[in-house]
């Protein structure tokens, strides 16, 4: 098994009613759950149109409690785009790391670790939709089309989803190992 | 994404406090947490040895609420032991499926999905362990060594951990749909 060094750049909750934007925090305690207070928060959720198996608005396991960028991926996204930057509070992210080549794509099953013991467990990638785009473009009008490409620009760097096995403090500025999930081998 | 068609053959409950061996139901409702009543029951559980990314006794997300096993791997189990049968009461399964080729290496990710809309998501294989052995032999008393053979001889054959993502009946006789997650395009 892989392992591979990360820090916390920025900790974001989504906890405005009106909006997916999320706002800084210099650190947080994750629950069995994820993030009290964030619209994301649950042991369930809703099935929505990213789960066809089920039907709308099903009771099911909630498996986006908390979802995770990278820095340089952000950087990435945004030279797709011709924009000067990707801020990951447009894109409803609660934490933002840096440090790891090619974050997205750590793989379901892979662990990550921080400094005060919370455990975060990746339930795979987050596949872009158009909502962030629109975001995106809300806070740059001059640049025509940057919603409709953010789907394409952002494929394998939208980041990952999680849910919380360990619960524990994150703090902007923390080491974190990533422990990657070999499928071959697996990680129990 | 690949989907792949089932039959559950047995169900079982490890409901007796003193053993992990099960015992056979016709139906069982599966709730967030798994089976109520089964030792594997919970949304949380206590870290152990397979977890040493995390202190033992720690309270952790319990990936190990329901175990399944194919009908098919536990006849090859039987035959790299050289015994006539393994039955999956000793193996603590909770359901016994038939008809699918290679079934512990779905994948985790992959979904199965009862025919009364119960929903199971696969968290990877379960990596046997000597206790399933052990009792083998409790079974097979002149089979001197089976207990100690049985780690290699289950290997990629002693079946799956799930989670509970949609609550729901599963009933011996239901037709399962098993959906392959494919790491190169993850369902969400």
């Amino acid at each position: 098994m892989r392992k591979i060094k990360a820090k916390v750049e920025a900790i974001l909750v989504a906890d405005q009613s009106d909006t997916f934007e999320t706002r800084r925090l210099n650190e947080v305690d994750v629950e069995f759950g994820g993030i009290r207070g964030d619209r994301h928060f649950g042991m369930t959720a809703v099935a929505d149109s990213r789960k066809p198996m089920y039907k709308r608005g099903t009771e099911i396991l909630n498996r986006r409690q908390i979802s995770i960028l990278s820095m340089e991926e952000c950087e990435e996204i945004a030279r797709n785009l011709g924009i000067e930057e990707v801020k990951p509070e447009w894109l409803g992210a609660n934490i933002l790391l840096s440090g790891v080549p090619n974050f997205t794509t750590i793989g379901i099953g892979s662990r990550l670790l921080f400094e005060d013991e919370a455990g975060l467990l990746c339930e795979g990638e987050n596949l872009p939709c158009k909502h962030p785009g629109e975001m995106i473009e809300k806070y740059n009008p001059e640049k025509v089309g940057v919603a409709s490409a953010f789907v394409k620009a952002a494929n394998k760097k939208r980041g990952i989803v999680c849910m919380v096995e360990k619960q524990g403090k994150i703090k902007v500025g923390d080491e974190v190992q990533i422990l990657i999930n070999d499928p071959e081998k697996p990680m129990q």
